[in-house]
């Protein structure tokens, strides 16, 4: 394969320009050639500011495009599915914002074209590439902490989105636990045979008119035999709370959030330190340089991807059986849902 | 009342040696004046070591003795129930470890003596005077993090109890978890109205054979919306875990575990620290002199207890929903139970 | 020797109070058999607390008494030394607070009847044996941190001592660094050659007007080539703050403060942790303890006391060299002085 | 002044390669349009990575490309003095690693050209750019510590330099510690008037015998009557050593070394932290991209640089001065040697 790939952007939007900017200038086997947006002036905009000179509106003529090597698909998450594959079909390797889908049926559909087509799909689960998370991923999977027992997973926002955004989202199960689904399944290497959901309104009740909770708990079942909890918070109001702690038969590993600074205060009143990193961009920004590096070095090494088809479908199985608990008020087995 | 409280102590056990020691040497209200135990030798030797000179096999030759005011219950736990009736009976204020029975009916009778006879009694949850927890508490009380929304208790003993324990102790739910139960309550200052209890044997085989598992996580959900979880391990190989977390709508609290010191080592291999204090007797040793002070004090100013007759009965209740839900596999209303 | 030592308190002050019943109440080994005290109903009242039967007030009346085996001197500093003297004269075995004097002909005249009668002899630089400072030695003393190249001491009171108390002190150098300047010696295990101290009046002017500074740094070079610094303040409006740190060729090991709880709250506004334990009463409450355990510990097993008449002596030496130092403002040798 | 600032970089070694990346692709107003370094194929390598069609060997012909409106200097040190001035003759803006020279004359001739040539000059002290010092120095203006009585700082780097290196650097004083006096400076916003160095060979041998030391500590005394310690060495094994703590009438803040994450590993044998990050490359890799925003922004908005020439000067006198100190066994005045 060649030594630099030739990368079309789809979809302008937070997300997109952050890898467009990644892509273009901090990932020396990359080269950006063409931004997408359906929206031609946020298009122009991008790519004005990175330098690019083939600018779309329609994605498709970016795969028709055959200087294209790869595609990272940003668009909104309605059209991913059929994105993935229009560009399978054309040949592209692909990277794709998560989730692929909702809607199981479409998942499998755009995951069929990618296995007949024989490109690469990566799915951006950015968390697995934070600094904290992989080292835990990494001293788990060196037996550190030998057989794993117990998972927790803290995952709070400092802020709830726009109602507009929870109506659509397909609720907190789907559109903010599946990281932490995802989250689970990486660290403990395991899958869930079932799970147990609990959760309400604390926060807004705009969002339960939405027919959304805004905090969850839900605990997991691992098929080798180890135990889980995440919760879920609209709106931790000292910022961005994203920890994780794995025990074991041998030992335990866990990460506090990440601070801007180490300073720590004294005086009369109290020790005090300044609050976590507010939000994802905030927290997760080398995590989407890294993503995007690893994608490029499957390319270029002809790899397999670090977070694969599968890894898409299975948290939106588990998203959408941790609602049917907490609408059923009972554990549910991933098999009823799948 | 008098300024100083003369007091028993029944059962003189390892947890009885060391309140007689604090009775005897470190509470200024206090004086011990009797020991009982039906292992007379032990009842002697405790005595001797303490200068007391009322030693008596039959606690019920303690409950007779005009001198004595108080007794401190540490005797074998399925006769505390008896004891408390007699004593309540005799008129003697009531300090119980717990639990009072794993029977509630044996509970009840207990608990109507102590109302008819209109004396004290203090159930020894002794971890709700550690340090750690009781800052917590007093940080949720002051409102410094709003409404709880959630809690999580991680505690994790650093070794297995005898097997022959495990046999009778009613099982994790009811032996371990039981501290857990209490200090949920204690925390959120709430009652738990259902919970979802899993489990499963990974530490030892023989506790499985013994009908009970070493590894366990249950799901709370508090009357006022606030949800729980709860993990047990019989099992952390890096010792005595135990931390509490409470996350509401103005903020976070939670401890980490006491060391023996602060002392930070950096190498060339890594940055690292001492381990947790080993067990109970080593984190909790300031706790149970706390808890046997604020009892003194209570009798000395006739005040309520801190903790009462109805605390120790709930986390009974808990424990056994805990392990119908863990039985059936399914979310336990208390009012199944209880 | 016998299974419990014979143990007289003279003096009994704030200091005294608290080895009385640490000997009376918490070691084993111990018996206190006799309070004295140039103030006679101190004695007395002391006494009665604690059970003693003997009160003195003429320490030379305990000295006499041939129940008595050992002596915790804690009279007022200008009476330690002729205290020892007559005390190794009489045959006792001798705890002495520090310093024995800030005369060194007074220490050397001490020391020498102490050798002369062949006692024991034990001063209270109680700080070695804090669990930190402890672990740090213990750590360099096992070669974790290979040859030490640097110290770093950083020794702050909560608040100045009264006026009249810094008039007669022998000022900071003598009455607050001797603790750092022990402390350098036993984490290091060498001897100062020569130091280098500067100091101002920033806390309180009248201070100043004693004669004292109320802050100060000293830079201290050891025998074996480390390098340390000191520095003190009269005080810290956050607690008291007592620090380590030793850097050597194969790593570095230092302390953060002890701290009441480790709960830590997270609000909008940042996260927060209570301050440091408040002084010396709180911080060291364990050490004063270790240390006279330690000591019976060596008379009971005729054991060399862990900290000497020459530790004794030599902080006195560093104490009056920083004087001189202040003073010309030029780096003094040890040898200057002693 | 124009939106976007066209600057070359002068020297294209690892420094001079860094910087000209940031301004390639990192920052908003800087348009990079050249590259100069006496080897001819340092800077057309690092030309061609950024895309920059402007190569030179001669900064000269950098000065005199009228387009270049800035110059960052990262030549040798020896060229610094004469191609600032050389560059503020030619009305170019000047951004200059330090030190300008080890050469007080050198150093005010260059400044002088500066000065009268109008144009604005940055020094390259990165580390006032550190989120961790800067959060310290902000801490500190907004007074949330009172009054600076004490200041400690810890600088140790993970190795040594090459031999070559030491023998040419002006020693530990000039090469190393001046960032550290430069530190000392911000942080307390004051100037030194004395120190007081002392230094010894405790890693290299042959560190000693270029006529250097390797671990050093100075004591400094500052006009306003605070008083600070900077301790150096050349050889931390567990990493970068980077630690600032000001102690005031009001409080104190201090700040932890970064480390590349935050995972807590517990096991039987302790618990264990990740390594500091290991020199100055990852440690401050942000803070170089800051001054250099800086920079920019200076120029485009027309403000004074917050790194003057003054803060050029004073290090070397302070470096200078600890040399004499050290040589002397003396404190030594700053007036002394500028």
């Amino acid at each position: 394969m060649s030594e630099r790939v030739n990368i079309a952007v789809i979809g302008a939007g937070r997300i997109g320009r952050l890898h467009a900017e990644h892509l273009a200038r901090r990932i020396e086997g990359a080269c950006l050639v063409a931004i997408a947006d359906v929206n031609g002036p946020a298009a122009e905009q991008c790519a004005a500011a990175l330098g690019v000179s083939k600018i779309f509106q329609d994605h498709r003529r970016v795969l028709d495009d055959p200087q294209v090597q790869a595609v990272v698909i940003c668009s909104s998450t309605d059209t991913h599915a059929s994105i993935i594959a229009d560009a399978a079909e054309a040949g592209k390797q692909i990277f794709c914002e998560k989730p692929i889908a909702l809607d199981l049926k479409q998942i499998d559909d755009a995951l069929a074209a990618v296995k007949a087509a024989g490109v690469k799909l990566q799915i951006g689960f950015n968390r697995r590439f934070d600094a904290n998370f992989h080292r835990i991923w990494e001293l788990v999977r060196e037996g550190k902490i030998g057989e794993p027992h117990l998972l927790r997973i803290a995952s709070r926002d400092p802020a709830p989105p726009p109602i507009e955004y929870v109506r659509v989202s397909g609720g907190i199960f789907l559109d903010m636990m599946i990281h932490d689904f995802d989250m689970a399944r990486y660290i403990v290497e395991d899958e869930v045979e079932e799970l147990y959901a609990v959760g309400g309104v604390r926060i807004d009740p705009e969002i339960g008119r939405a027919g959304d909770v805004d905090t969850a708990v839900v605990t997991l079942k691992f098929a080798g035999g180890c135990f889980g909890t995440i919760d879920n918070s609209r709106q931790a109001v000292y910022g961005y709370d994203q920890r994780v702690e794995v025990f074991g038969s041998k030992g335990m590993v866990n990460a506090e959030n990440n601070t801007p600074n180490r300073a720590r205060l004294a005086t009369e009143a109290a020790v005090r330190e300044d609050l976590p990193l507010y939000f994802f961009m905030q927290r997760y920004t080398e995590s989407y340089l890294s993503e995007m590096k690893a994608f490029v070095e499957c390319i270029i090494e002809d790899k397999d991807t670090p977070v694969t088809g599968a890894d898409a479908r299975v948290p939106v199985v588990m998203g959408k059986a941790a609602r049917l608990s907490y609408e059923q008020n009972r554990p549910v087995a991933l098999t009823e849902v799948s």
